[in-house]
């Protein structure tokens, strides 16, 4: 019996989302609360990491076990037994061929930046810039720019471990948009590389307040090398928004 | 040279407003800060003490000093050597009759209520009450009822330590809002009295939810003694809004 679940967290306390020998893990939290309730070690399976400190409107994960009380307790079961802020709200019995990581069809993330300083009870969500101010439209021309299927090589870091992703990916909106003093970025694709998502906000930055032109981002592109040039923004910023299956 | 100075906190962490033995309080991040900066003890006088895991959008303190760079390199002198859930954001040299505690005129309090459960985003500025629903027009009889200028024993709670503050307040607005799931209700009065607040949202909630009736908090009011009747909501929903001088 497969479970597909969805859940909402806030990466500030976290060290990312996959199990590390730590503990403090999005991953290990859950598996921790599932071993309880089953009584043996359940794995999940979740549509993809999330670094340290990034946050989730909706991570999906599934994981295989017998549950004969229906979606609703499960997922009142399942917010028990760890902080609030990670939490389960949806649970669906799903087919044994769904794979949380293997059947997304799309990934939306968004990155967060405030021109200023975000005040205590935001600054959690956002990275705040200070006095540099972004120019949207220059940040959504160079995003037209790099839309498209292509080679990301040069906007993902050294994961520091073996990862054998295919570093082509289908990136179908790069769109930044103003409200006040917060420039809320969209990234949607079929994949996205580690840190790439950080990665390209970090470029459409530097392009925003005007240290990179937006056409040097295709140039960035094509050397399909991870160079200096590339700034990661900040994880406070990033959000893992939507899984599309 | 007597500076006024706006701050605002995430109280989650912090156990509260005032001086502790264990330093963990934001007067205490505050004056290391001072410390550092003068070369000296400096203490802090705040407008009143918040509890521990109170928050604040605009708590003013006042310190003398000599200060001769003007106010924005004080707010920028005050902005570093301590967590981003404090932020010091407005400074002004004032008289020296200026008291930030004895020269309150009025003070405003939110209290934040979500029915359901607030998402990992909002839950350390929201107290859930799951599947209570309020009724707010109820709430709003019952405020009515309880403002103006009277004896508020019943709504305080013993702070184990002497305070000789006067019971007699002037509650001049006692108000709850909807926004969807959200309740905000405010708080107005010349002064409050210790966790004054978090009992009139303990008791409107009751209300909210028909535990209590409207007429009830007249007699809780009268009976000018705290009894258990009286509930106090968690820290968590209660945000010191606004101060008048």
């Amino acid at each position: 019996m497969r479970w597909k679940c969805t859940v909402a967290y806030d990466g500030t306390q976290f060290e990312g989302w996959q199990s590390q020998p730590g503990g403090n893990t999005i991953q290990d939290f859950i598996e921790a609360r599932l071993a309880v309730m089953f009584e043996r070690r359940v794995v999940i399976h979740g549509s993809g990491r999330t670094d340290s400190g990034v946050h989730a409107r909706e991570q999906v994960f599934h994981f295989d076990a017998d549950w004969s009380h229906g979606p609703d307790k499960l997922i009142r079961a399942l917010r028990t037994g760890y902080p609030d802020s990670i939490q389960v709200y949806k649970a669906e019995e799903v087919d044994e061929d769904f794979h949380a990581r293997f059947s997304v069809v799309k990934k939306r993330y968004t990155y967060q930046f405030f021109e200023g300083f975000a005040d205590p009870f935001e600054t959690r969500y956002f990275w705040s810039t200070g006095n540099r101010r972004m120019d949207v439209e220059r940040m959504n021309t160079a995003g037209k720019l790099l839309s498209g299927k292509n080679d990301f090589s040069a906007f993902t870091a050294n994961p520091g471990e073996e990862r054998d992703d295919d570093p082509v990916k289908d990136l179908s909106l790069l769109r930044a948009e103003r409200i006040g003093p917060r420039v809320i970025l969209a990234a949607e694709a079929d994949g996205f590389l580690y840190r790439m998502v950080r990665s390209l906000a970090g470029c459409l930055f530097d392009v925003g307040i005007g240290k990179l032109e937006p056409e040097d981002v295709l140039r960035i592109r094509d050397s399909r090398e991870r160079k200096n040039l590339v700034l990661t923004a900040p994880a406070e910023g990033l959000f893992l928004d939507r899984v599309w299956y």
